[in-house]
């Protein structure tokens, strides 16, 4: 048997950790809240990178590298974003053997550095928009940390735009979102809400803050992406104006957005089970692993004959053949099993005689045996099922862990148990309140909320919508 | 125009900075030795990665991903690499708002926090061999710094494997410095010589140090990749060892290699003209550059839909178009030759009714009309030739700045105009003594040299080969 992994159902915390480092996601690294991403962790990152890519690509954004060191005084030219980055930061005071004249900051995310070079790119409207982004690695000094989901160092890929109206800047903040959104759905098979951030929630430094709200198998809710209206806040902190048509000088607008390897995190807690991780097929690494059944050595050759025939026809989906010869069939079906490999094909000596193979899918344990002829098409078919069926399950799992309340009283039970729809008028005291006495933070409020008129939860006064409420990571 | 660049004869320093900041590939960053990397020059990168990335997979290496922040004293572990290192190291010694216990180091290279991780994962030969790579910044505090050559910041890909035998490790080794070679020849057409370095100029840490050494425009040498026996140093310094076969304890054998940013400069200095930038095809982020030319509106139109049809036939091929309409065809021309764009398209009223287009070869500044009929074999031929005219002229013209040199006074008077082929006796003495007085370094002890029976440049000793002199980068 593989490493026993703890109970889901009754300690969650511990059952992450233990399907993290028992499927080699990830294991801890000797330096404080940090990790290492180690290949079954990392070919995952690589999948999602190249459709996150892709994506960023074809809505017209250009890749760059700007420096992972940027001078601390960039950081405090932006009265919020120092207040909200400064205390998280680590900071370089010494570098080729003496120290320096002015620390520099390791990035905890780029605007400053990225702002204090936009000021040389952007003269005239036509320089504009700029549609830059860039994979990298950030590091932030947290407080708790845990594998994925809040590390010290973490990778990320971070756009900056920058454009030449107020309209413009929300439209590509929006249209960002929508990108997380359907990688979100489609990819990651997670449902999310989207959302405004509150003022309280939203980033340092931007004039507005939308977000994808995911829900994890503990009912807890995780900001899964961010994607940020920033105004003009950071062009005049760092004096970046254009020449309009007019021929005027006016100061310009931005957005950033991210996502980040937390969204690793989110796939192990949205679909995990008893047995482990169940991975999407569309970015599993493997998304089939064949174990080939045998005794005998004569019993072997025929078997791995079948197997080449069917990686062959197999061709573009994602095979793993685990042809290891010290562990029993069993074994290895553990072992898939808890590294959530979407479908396990197995074969032996009757299989082959038979012209068939027995296909087993992760998600709901169905065996079944399917002919050799059309298995291409079999295989693609149940890697689509299981796609879907994952959304399904994740969906239907949030919904009924949402909660329509209209009382603070059952907001007090409840709020354990999902995400919570109530009213709330909008004021940053019963936000803090609502924290301080449930630990329940405003996760959004929500896009495709109908108006409806109310009572605050916390104060009784007016509110046309409900937000959404839940304890988050 | 577009800006002018200096003059290549006249001043290639110069040269080489303006062609790198003109046509956009990078910019200097507001912290000391830092580069930004502009979209242009990115996207060259992401060509490269995409390459190399598929060379050491199919090796049967994983990527991964270790931290950036490595404690101090896990540098000082190993004896030769922290003299190597722990001088050009930036240290975080302040985060989170307090002082740390043991100040952090960003990573220079990462042997030692992997190797501190290598121990927890290796037990049995059956774990071995580990072949890990990964893609990541690392930070050098150099005293001279030059865009992509040698910058505060750079990134790379750095390999780490561990092997059961010495033997083992040394095949790796050599088949790592192969995929380099290979790299650089048949994709980015430089021609390398592959060789070993000398004990003064081997890797801190290294058993020894294997490389590929490139000569540039100005016949100074480039050091474009190196890969490293490290033997059991590292294995040793933080106690890894792994059960054989036979029960016994033993100390695992290491390599790593690494080419990075570096080699952006590389292109840059190796096939660079007056005009600029000369870019191999299978690496340009632009293959062909499409200038439409017309004067009236109704020929715009009729010359844009010739340009959606090309676009069309050259499926498969890097196009961009150039429809701006602020700029004439001829500035166009002149910015497309800076930048390198390895063809230039032309289609104007008259090719559209004609049937034809006329295609500019950057390399040779040749034109030719070609019909439609078979454009992209046309188009698909002279890439090929380009790339195989950059590596020939790049052959040819170490090939003639290439000396065998006897004595020592020749070798003085010849040292800038190349390479020097001379006999060395093996001595540390007679190396840094003409190092101090010619400035030239042993680049390499040549792999495919002959046996030859001849006295040592400095001391007249007996030597049995020659050895590659240069200055270098």
């Amino acid at each position: 048997m593989p490493q026993r992994i703890a109970s889901k159902a009754e300690d969650f915390n511990r059952w992450y950790t233990d399907v993290i480092l028992h499927t080699k996601l990830a294991d801890y690294a000797p330096v404080r809240g940090c990790m290492v991403i180690r290949p079954y962790g990392y070919a995952l990152w690589e999948n999602m990178q190249a459709v996150l890519d892709r994506k960023i690509k074809e809505t017209g954004h250009e890749n760059v590298y700007f420096p992972l060191l940027i001078p601390e005084s960039f950081l405090q030219k932006e009265a919020e974003h120092v207040e909200g980055f400064a205390p998280e930061c680590a900071v370089v005071t010494h570098a080729g053997g003496s120290e320096l004249e002015e620390p520099l900051v390791v990035r905890p995310t780029s605007e400053t550095i990225i702002w204090s070079l936009y000021g040389k790119w952007i003269q005239s409207y036509r320089d504009l928009p700029l549609l830059y982004n860039q994979w990298a690695n950030v590091v932030r000094w947290e407080m708790r940390t845990r594998l994925f989901l809040r590390t010290t160092e973490f990778l990320w890929q971070e756009g900056h735009t920058a454009h030449a109206t107020a309209e413009e800047a929300e439209k590509e903040a929006f249209q960002m979102l929508e990108v997380y959104r359907s990688f979100a759905e489609d990819y990651m098979a997670i449902p999310v809400i989207t959302g405004k951030k509150s003022e309280a929630e939203k980033f340092a430094g931007a004039e507005h803050s939308y977000c994808i709200e995911a829900m994890m198998g503990d009912t807890r809710a995780l900001q899964a992406g961010t994607s940020h209206n920033l105004g003009q806040n950071f062009a005049k902190a760092f004096d970046v104006t254009y020449q309009d048509e007019n021929g005027e000088q006016v100061f310009v607008w931005a957005t950033s957005w991210g996502v980040s390897t937390r969204l690793i995190g989110a796939l192990v807690m949205a679909h995990g089970d008893e047995k482990g991780l169940r991975l999407p097929p569309k970015l599993a690494p493997h998304q089939v692993v064949v174990v080939p059944i045998y005794r005998k050595d004569e019993e072997r050759a025929q078997v791995m004959e079948a197997v080449s025939k069917i990686e062959a026809a197999l061709d573009g989906v994602r095979v793993k053949v685990d042809d290891r010869d010290q562990f029993k069939p069993g074994y290895k079906f553990n072992e898939w099993e808890q590294a959530g490999v979407p479908l396990r094909l197995e074969i032996g000596p009757r299989d082959v005689a038979n012209g068939q193979v027995v296909l087993a899918r992760r998600d709901t344990g169905d065996k079944a045996s399917v002919p050799m002829d059309g298995l291409a098409e079999a295989v693609s078919g149940l890697l689509d099922e299981i796609q879907q069926g994952l959304y399904d399950q994740a969906l239907a799992f949030r919904e009924s862990h949402t909660y329509p309340v209209d009382d603070y009283k059952t907001f007090q039970e409840r709020v354990e148990e999902g995400f919570i729809m109530a009213h709330w008028c909008g004021s940053e005291d019963c936000e803090a309140r609502v924290q301080e006495e449930t630990r329940a933070t405003i996760r959004c409020i929500p896009f495709d909320q109908e108006k409806e008129q109310g009572e605050c939860i916390c104060c009784q006064k007016p509110s046309d919508g409900r937000v959404v409420f839940a304890r988050g990571y």
